[in-house]
């Protein structure tokens, strides 16, 4: 007799985003004549840059010849593209990456989900509160957690909450942990950690044998120069983090499907496993390498050129933020994030609880937004904002935001 | 401190393909004139055919553009993709196949790897021997088995062998077992599983409450109309059965990445969950979706041209098999499967052990094929050649055999 996987059913609510597009759906559909502005979701809008259309045009060329079709290729990646990776993103790493520490796979996502797979299950969790809910769900689906309490936590998390009081980067865990998740650029509260913040944070992983999950997927958006881009750029690190990126929003691959992670050589557990063996096994085993197009377009996204496009891209993002936080500043409301990440994390007026405020926007200015309870208890009256869409949608939400907004 | 998954040292050896590309790759360095020739990996050789080409090429115009750009789509896949799945190949299904029940994914190797996270950790599995090494890795990582015993078999696996005695499909699992994995066509036998099989398997999994895990992958090979191409043609098996596919051999995505699972919504394990809505939750989870790119690439394969275009690469294929059969039984070698499936299963010669006929064609041919035994024990002293490969190398291929092996 077929039982299921009972940790499923520890699980609370459904995903956050599908949930969003349901409350959208249906206020649409009881406003047929309203036009919703999204303002929630972080989702790439701008076309690609040319040299990565020519880069992926030039992969679908390759496979309609016979002297250049391929098949399938390393489950690891291809070894141009590790290389160009470890040398174009690593390159102020306080120890060298190599390339066969880099896995390329098909998107942060998965690899997010997946990396958990290879710690004991009775490994302690330290995650942010609020954070990316891909680090708490697959820890409940994997059976590390009890159910969830009142307040939306599970038993067995060790949560580190970011809150205004700390600038939204969290204390040192307050118990003995193994296994922690970081993510800087922060999603959803738009905080980037300083290189001593992240200091402190290697010292109590090297210190206490535990491993950082860290997680780098908005480094791209960084702009203050003082500011780490990876975890890499402090020395020890390679002892025990592992790094995760994409090439989803820094170069517009969120349906085209591009990540990587770097696991160090130097990762060994407490029991003496090599981390980059494991994850190779469970790569070949388990996942049979990024599509050979999109890796092309990656190839192109990191050449000197493409660099530069990309840099456009951001760019414009970057002053959506701008424009955002504006807007919403005129009118009196608390902004933070948004000028090193593409997310403002916006506090709720008056202590509105973020499903009202999400509501209250959606039904006064018809603009959705991610309410911050989705990623845990602590960004309960928050909301998050995104700074992808296109400047003229962009411009339009806020004006709706500030001309129909009763606050 | 950090330990780790436990279950990784139950793994015995590595992966079989990169082992089989070290031994290759050793013995090129050390005979640097010889010319290997590879019948081994089952990896597809022919270009994209025209409408394939154009529905990529369509796919990456789409992104460059800013009314065409679209960022993630629906983890589950494009819903258009979803329903002409369903259409195509479910026409000869005893209940018909949703669209909802179509899950897209990165590939079969993903989906075959993940399934198993839906079940409890203590679930009986049955497994063909000899099997695709995925089925059994998954589980063992999973922490589903004990230790490799000497014979390569996993305690706690129910293995189902697959002899000359019983025509390499096998009987119903020897004591009761909770889920059940079949491949038809198989890899690696080319056995093909007659309804009056299936229907013997769909009677004892409604029976005794299993779930069986279909992997379908290579049913376009099927020639015989007689033979069923997907265990929905059996009634009851909506009830009782998941079915994965695949598009890398039929259409030549093995880099591209594409494949599917049909989860029927009327699916319950005996707990009551809905094995649908989990796979649904997994996927959301878990995954980002298919690339944009491969999913119009798949559109553009089940369209009726690209049906037609992709049949004539399967064609070519087939033909290489009977080259295959035909060569080697020409010297009283005894050859089973690559009549309906691509897949030639190889006796090796007065009973030599896989591996050794492994160096032997090697050495002696310079041929690389697939050693029987590391698809389980009961693959002992067989080989197995792969039908992909351009006609001219295979027929070469074969030559050699036929001029140098020494039997």
């Amino acid at each position: 007799m077929a039982t299921s996987n009972q940790s499923y059913k520890n699980l609370s609510g459904s995903y956050l985003f599908p949930e969003i597009a349901r409350r959208t759906k249906a206020f649409a559909a009881s406003h047929p004549k309203a036009k919703i502005m999204r303002l929630g979701i972080g989702n790439t809008t701008e076309p690609l840059p040319p040299s990565i259309v020519k880069g992926l045009s030039s992969g679908v060329k390759k496979l309609s010849n016979i002297k250049t079709y391929s098949g399938y290729g390393d489950e690891q990646g291809n070894t141009e593209l590790r290389r160009r990776i470890a040398e174009v993103k690593y390159k102020k790493a306080a120890e060298k990456i190599e390339a066969d520490e880099v896995f390329v796979s098909d998107g942060a996502k998965s690899d997010t989900a997946n990396i958990q797979e290879l710690f004991s299950q009775d490994s302690i969790i330290a995650i942010q509160d609020p954070a990316y809910p891909v680090y708490v769900d697959t820890n409940v689906m994997a059976g590390r957690t009890g159910k969830a309490k009142e307040n939306g936590q599970y038993e067995g998390i060790v949560y580190m909450p970011c809150t205004e009081q700390n600038n939204f980067f969290p204390e040192l865990p307050h118990k003995k942990v193994d296994i922690i998740y970081l993510c800087s650029p922060n999603n959803p509260t738009g905080a980037v950690a300083t290189k001593e913040q992240l200091k402190r944070f290697v010292g109590y992983a090297l210190e206490n044998e535990a491993i950082i999950i860290f997680d780098s997927a908005y480094e791209r958006f960084i702009a203050d120069k003082k500011l780490p881009h990876s975890i890499y750029e402090i020395s020890g690190a390679k002892k025990c983090a592992i790094e995760i990126n994409s090439f989803s929003k820094e170069a517009g691959f969120t349906g085209v499907r591009l990540g990587w992670t770097v696991v160090p050589k130097t990762l060994v557990t407490e029991d003496g496993a090599s981390l980059n063996a494991m994850w190779n096994r469970r790569q070949t085993t388990r996942f049979n390498g990024a599509s050979n197009i999109s890796q092309e377009g990656g190839l192109a996204a990191l050449s000197a050129k493409g660099l530069k496009e990309t840099q456009k891209v951001i760019d414009l993002y970057m002053n959506n933020a701008k424009v955002i936080r504006k807007g919403l500043e005129s009118i009196g409301i608390k902004c933070y994030g948004g000028v090193n990440a593409p997310y403002i994390w916006i506090k709720c007026p008056k202590g509105m609880k973020s499903w009202d405020f999400f509501n209250k926007l959606l039904e006064e200015c018809h603009v959705a937004c991610t309410p911050g309870s989705g990623f845990g208890p602590s960004g309960e009256s928050f909301v998050r904002l995104s700074a992808f869409g296109h400047p003229k949608d962009i411009r339009e939400a806020v004006e709706s935001i500030k001309k129909n907004l009763k606050i």
